[in-house]
């Protein structure tokens, strides 16, 4: 059984997932083998994947049969599991009392519940994002929506996290579009950090950091990538990889669940647009992507505000970024920018 | 010029090194042309890297002779250069005055100041620690204490990060065994982290967390890999990586420059044996070890404790890891720990 433990001295928590090893990768295999490989995400190969949690038909129709646009499905190899119930987890907390023993009372671990989803954003095999269509990228998007909803309403559940890797150096397995959402009972450490950083600005300065940061990103200009209507996309000032960029709503929101059925659909197309920037740099560039949302029982935050982070996996992360949590970037964000916006 | 960026909402900071592109990346070359290259690391290519800071010759003699076993130099594609008066840092500071607006008061910048060396640990050409002769480890770690030494009476560095990156996943561009020591004039943040759990844990317990720890990992057993008589290894109880470990001092010490002549004598046969087993278990393996130890102007804490992790590179991060700051580990430390004591 996957367990949560939580490393004392960095506050930071560790899933032990065990059997994850047996998991199909289909980049450590031969250009022959590959092409003899049955994908289990095309169309035609739905038993090859749990039992859908969601189905995606054309025109925002939601459906279960064959014939779907964007499948969401449980995750064959789970990082954690949906289906063992709160109180057993609880139960299982702090094996050795803190009493007991002061320093197996800082060794917190309790069973791993959560859920592991996996959204399949085309019924044909395309690999990257940029190939899907207008319809596929924004029922993606919605399919993201409402299993945030779904999963919020869950009493044992506090955060979800959207994500996506692309290429085997971001850490995919398979090459056919995917995403993937992880839900866990406690808000991780990175959005923690967020929140708290966001809620001192907030209390010094009465506003939010996103909106303000992003009034003077679009004044200054210099980091901006790209605009629609309702979204900015820019390089952040203190980018940790080259080319990272940020996209976030001009309108202060704070949770993903609340953006609105024709700003879905807008997002959609400036996210592939940004992306088709992002790729026409860099020919079959692994990157990741994820949402940065408020955590479920706290939707209306007003110091808080949803965004996208895409990370291009363009350098490795050596002993020094493990040993301090620095970042070394050889490229200015405003060099990145500049080139992006061409 | 290089130059630190502090994230608002992270609190991280990144080091923009622009020209480190140009750093020759042996592991992109085709064997033929490795087999070509010449090492800029052997002995005889002495004028292929800058001016030696330090060379060492056998029983502990040093000296700038070319009759070397050990030898510290600058690096040449330096993350952040030693030469910047720090008043010029400080001066380019805040280039907006928080005043003037307040996005660019938490866009904090300033003069990468701060000194970037390399560890080479051998004359020969050999690719890994466990090649290396007793000697030439003991030499290794007697440099690493020497140059933290003299890092730390410069008055505008307040941290020095020794650490060692082996094969390209781990971010290595050469394959000579050496290690860097890059020496910063903040705290990082995964020290400052440490740090404070440390304190905290203190002023409760009234004990350093980390003797707390080790009787604890001593008495219970389970992740002990090995131990001599001053050292142990353990895997930590929240691993983040397959087969991590850790080295600490059984007796409390806070900083590694405080370690005495045969201790460190001591530390360099158990350091070659432990890499020895993690090698034994894949070859080939990529790694990074660090050094956590005091910050330079508190060398002497009761609560922190110097002590190495080795990360060996077996899982990618991906998006997840990236949008949480948590890991997912296939392996459990106790059985890694298992795996090892064989």
């Amino acid at each position: 059984m996957s367990e949560f433990r939580k490393d004392p001295l960095s506050d930071r928590w560790v899933i032990f997932a065990e059997g994850r090893e047996d998991r199909p990768n289909e980049y450590r295999l031969t250009n022959y083998q590959r092409s003899a490989t049955r994908c289990p995400f095309c169309a035609g190969h739905e038993e090859d994947t749990p039992e859908p949690l969601a189905a995606y038909r054309g025109n925002g129709q939601t459906g279960q049969s064959d014939d779907w646009l964007v499948r969401v499905v449980p995750n064959k190899f789970p990082a954690l599991t949906a289906d063992v119930p709160l109180d057993t987890a609880i139960r299982s907390e702090l094996q050795v009392q803190p009493q007991t023993a002061r320093p197996a009372g800082c060794q917190l671990r309790f069973t791993a519940v959560g859920s592991h989803e996996v959204v399949i954003e085309s019924a044909r095999h395309v690999a990257g994002m940029t190939e899907l269509s207008d319809e596929e990228v924004r029922l993606t998007l919605q399919a993201y929506q409402d299993r945030l909803q779904v999963l919020g309403q869950r009493n044992d559940l506090r955060y979800g996290l959207v994500f996506k890797n692309v290429g085997p150096a971001a850490g995919a397995l398979l090459e056919h579009a995917h995403s993937q959402i992880l839900a866990t009972p406690m808000i991780p450490a990175e959005v923690h950090r967020e929140l708290t950083m966001a809620a001192q600005w907030s209390s010094v300065h009465e506003k939010c950091i996103f909106c303000d940061l992003l009034e003077h990103e679009r004044a200054d200009g210099s980091r901006i990538v790209d605009q629609s209507a309702s979204f900015s996309a820019f390089c952040p000032f203190a980018s940790r990889m080259p080319y990272e960029m940020w996209i976030l709503p001009q309108q202060h929101q704070s949770d993903f669940r609340q953006l609105e059925s024709d700003q879905l659909t807008e997002l959609a197309k400036f996210l592939q647009r940004i992306l088709k920037k992002l790729e026409s740099l860099h020919s079959h560039l692994a990157y990741n992507f994820f949402i940065h949302t408020a955590p479920f029982d706290t939707p209306a935050l007003h110091h808080y505000h949803w965004h996208i982070e895409i990370i291009p996996r363009l350098t490795t992360t050596a002993g020094f970024e493990w040993g301090t949590d620095f970042f070394i970037n050889p490229v200015l964000p405003e060099r990145a920018a500049q080139a992006m916006r061409v």
